[in-house]
């Protein structure tokens, strides 16, 4: 067995049980004789580069307990992608720091940091075992059935649907339309979530606009103008990457010049919500709101899934666990075993193929007019959300004059 | 005693109590010998004049219990301003449904219908006895300590705070600054809650823009600055509402024409949030995200404060017995007893008070440089919105190489 130290690092994006992964490599690492000291990188791969690690196994048995409920990455996290140049510096890091035992708990790219780093460091004769811990709220991780984070932040935009969908349909008389834009650039998984909070169908939201079906404006303009006949209100949730049949992007700023040309720039960030806003006023003259949550369901701890947590931490240990016996080159990946009730257990999937492939919702999990998830998509997510608070329902009994 | 009918109605924006301030009324009038049916308008004062009434009594007592945990306003609400051609079509229905009790929840608006309506009833020999209950998530309201749904609503906003701070900090090698937008627009309650979530002088917000405290953009970009140089990122919380010197919005969407003459116009709802992000960006040319969350906490029932729920109840329990003692004209207040332990009961305010005078943040509550509630602020706020989670604070200790 490798003898040495283990580093782990944290990411791209947090979310509210990426350090619940912390905690569990961390206790993990206890049980792999292998291994002597857990050290942090400071601010990611970047912070590793710039030999700015911390030593995790000095921190109380307290504090690593209290991440398994504290969102955010605690170590810090950063977006800087790993180059070629950059190896021969980590390499001499790992050596500085006698680290045997590499984790970084990210998405995508970050399995492609583990894959590479390790490929060149043991490519120069220094023997290294990397293990990945998947991390992400968008849930397009290939190979594994969800992503840690995925869960807790599902629940955010469940929550809020069922909760502004309430709101939205008491102030009918006023709003006539509310529009929540959610995060997922490329994946509508998050934005989906929303569905979860439809018990019949005159329930919001109404309309939800994926990223992996094409926008249009006018089937928009007629889906709207049809929910708002039949229910007297709409609920519309989108992702923020919704395109158009050009690849133009929605939250694209969109004015006409003097000559009257259609103009596209940066907005001073996401916009989407901005703009289909823009566009039901424009065209029915309703009143209605915007709402941007943005990083807001990453972070939320309060809202967090117990389940979620739970298996957040268990990636993580299982990442150790794997890696003291060897088993290097590999992503933890999550196996559902069973829906109801639910239960899952861990696998792997190598790092080289999650590296390169992404997941975006499936066919089945989206309708055939692409503005709603379908029921095989809130029968997956169910489970992954919990239970949602169940409301009054009220029988409106008219009352009758003169009693 | 009056002999007849109660009415009762729920105007202007949601909370998360309202519903339960509703069941307070229905469960209180039984209490009153008076009171037969309790009726409820559908829609607001708009409803009842169309004669869209339900019976509450009717309802299973189940039902009435659940709305004490539903959010919205479950009679469905609307803003329509009672004028004076109203008064007989309103007398014409309390006299076709037989109802003598009146009772609005709402805020201040909603207090000056109750006034004139049972005034121009009493003054057409109707004997009527109006009773108000307070509501209201923006805190503004005459004659109480505080609003019941404010409580909920600014926990919202502090968890928010809390927790998107800890993101905001850790994500600081990728982003340099967040900015969060609070409703509000003429009282900065609800803006100001976020300031329960500093724990220290770095946490998160850094800066509070307030309503209450003109808003001055030189002032403001130089605070930034000062903020990023302290603490890495900077974390910002603006009211909606804010404006410049000269009245003019901070929302108004500023562009320059081909003249560069700077244009305002209204966007497609409020930008507080997106035209402070642009300053910035322009500016520093940072990277940073702004949250619009508008109407998310008037309705969010997985946060609120089981005090505030508690004591929404009680206040539509006490308008039905002060309205039995035949104590009409007056809102029911809540008057805090004493703070730690905080003890709260109920109170009176005239009607017409409370119609016509609004409460503003006070100036003990903001600090000299307008960018932050002081601690004076945060002790009044604190066992309204109870115990926030707390998180795991990594000590940071550095590794040491070659060991």
């Amino acid at each position: 067995m490798l003898k040495g130290n283990a580093i782990v690092g944290q990411s791209g994006g947090p979310t509210s049980v990426i350090n619940a992964s912390l905690a569990g490599v961390v206790d993990g690492a206890r049980d792999v004789p292998g291994i002597r000291h857990v050290y942090g990188m400071r601010w990611g791969i970047e912070g590793f580069m710039a030999g700015n690690l911390i030593d995790l196994s000095a921190e109380p048995a307290e504090t690593i307990d209290a991440l398994r409920r504290t969102p955010s990455s605690a170590l810090g996290s950063s977006r800087h992608k790993v180059k070629e140049p950059d190896f021969p510096l980590i390499l001499q890091r790992l050596k500085e720091f006698n680290v045997r035992y590499f984790f970084l708990i990210g998405g995508n790219d970050t399995m492609d940091t583990i894959h590479r780093v390790t490929a060149y460091a043991n490519s120069q004769g220094y023997d290294l075992i990397g293990v990945g811990v998947p991390k992400t709220v968008d849930n397009d991780l290939f190979g594994t059935d969800h992503t840690p984070g995925y869960g807790s932040a599902a629940r955010y935009v469940a929550l809020s649907a069922l909760e502004a969908g309430r709101l939205a349909r008491d102030m009918q008389r006023v709003d006539q339309f509310v529009i929540y834009q959610s995060i997922g650039r490329d994946a509508g998984w998050l934005t989906a979530a929303a569905a979860l909070a439809k018990r019949s169908e005159a329930d919001a939201p109404h309309l939800v606009y994926l990223p992996e079906r094409v926008f249009d404006r006018d089937r928009f303009l007629a889906d709207v103008e049809q929910a708002h006949k039949q229910y007297g209100y709409v609920s519309i949730f989108c992702g923020e990457g919704i395109k158009y049949a050009d690849g133009t992007p929605v939250s694209a700023s969109q004015t006409r010049d003097k000559f009257a040309n259609v103009e596209y720039g940066a907005m001073g960030g996401s916009s989407v919500a901005m703009n289909l806003h823009r566009m039901i006023a424009d065209r029915f003259g309703w009143r209605g709101e915007f709402q941007i949550t943005e990083s807001l369901c990453m972070c939320a701890i309060d809202r967090a899934v117990t389940l979620d947590l739970d298996e957040a931490y268990a990636c993580g240990r299982e990442a150790a666990r794997l890696a003291g016996q060897g088993q290097g080159g590999v992503m933890v990946t999550l196996v559902r075993e069973s829906n109801a009730p639910y239960r899952s257990t861990t696998g792997t999937a190598p790092l080289a193929d999650v590296a390169v492939r992404a997941k975006p919702m499936p066919d089945a999990f989206i309708n055939e007019a692409g503005n709603m998830p379908t029921e095989a998509f809130v029968e997956y997510l169910r489970p992954l959300v919990g239970p949602l608070p169940e409301f009054a329902d009220l029988n409106y009994v008219p009352a009758r004059a003169g009693q």
